[in-house]
């Protein structure tokens, strides 16, 4: 999507050891403006779906998700990040690996709110090496809910979890694909 | 808000420790059409202001806030918590007690996105002792911008945190007071 890109390129920064900043209008200020934008572009590739519900984790994927969610009118679920499991029988739980942070964390997701008959599109900021949107994917499944697919602002497509979630089968759409940075340019899979 | 007095009496939980649970349609699933709604009133409730930047906290606060600054055209700030402060230089910090995970905590933001030219809109979800806002309050006024007021989604008018926020002169406008639920049943002010 031109319209990422070019904001990628004008306001992104690159820092050491492969990091894009995008704080300035995704991750910790939010362009909300411009993320309706990048949410008509996820309804326009999912809207032939019956998609019941938008599934995505805490904290930063949940403004984009309920931008996103307005645009198909259906409810958004966030997956809580947590260390203490105390709430087990109520809620579906899976591990993911943060890199960014070197540590290992529980996402819980109150049984609540995911049912066998809900049709899922997971909506997160960035994809790398693929652990959040796997852990998300193991949540749906524990449910028995249907995976629609994944609709993701950024991905860094030289690292694997792209090709990795893709190899399982579900439809991943990404708005902007890096396709290398380690020279600190950006440059775009065309 | 009748809207959401209504929705809170039909759809929140009270639990043991004067606890409500709003998980259903504000803090863990989001009803975003009708959160839209209460974007409107507190639009409405501002709208005369010149607010250029609202300011929220994660996790919880971060759907809310995007749709609301939609309606004002502006964008969100989320202030995120931490454990460790280790980018001191570029941010500004401050500690918040929590009473529900009975901890303290850091919140931090970037220097890049206060300034000292913002009208600031503070959005939450819940204000109780009023712990967190206070904490927003600090960093707004550590980057010398000024202070609109405070939108929240429900105040429990029976504890502290409101009148201490209002005695410092800053307008909280609440869409929904609970007066008590002590016996488990919810009631509003009038």
């Amino acid at each position: 999507m031109k319209l990422l890109e070019d904001r990628i390129l004008k306001d992104g920064v690159v820092r050491e050891g492969n990091i894009l900043k995008v704080d300035s209008f995704i991750n910790h200020q939010i362009d909300v403006l411009f993320i309706r934008e990048l949410a008509k572009e996820f309804h326009r590739l999912y809207r032939d779906e019956e998609i019941t519900k938008i599934l995505t984790i805490e904290a930063s994927g949940i403004g984009i998700a309920c931008i996103v969610a307005e645009e198909f009118r259906v409810p958004v679920v966030f997956a809580k990040k947590t260390k203490t499991v105390n709430i087990a029988n109520d809620v579906y739980t899976t591990k993911v690996e943060s890199f960014t942070h070197k540590n290992v964390y529980d996402i819980i997701v109150s049984k609540d709110f995911l049912h066998k008959d809900d049709k899922i599109l997971i909506i997160d900021d960035f994809l790398a090496k693929g652990s959040a949107l796997k852990g998300l994917i193991e949540l749906i499944r524990f449910a028995g809910a249907q995976i629609v697919g994944a609709g993701i602002v950024i991905e860094k497509a030289y690292q694997e979890g792209g090709g990795l979630i893709r190899s399982m089968g579900i439809r991943v759409e990404s708005l902007a694909k890096i396709s290398s940075m380690s020279d600190g340019v950006i440059h775009f899979e065309s």
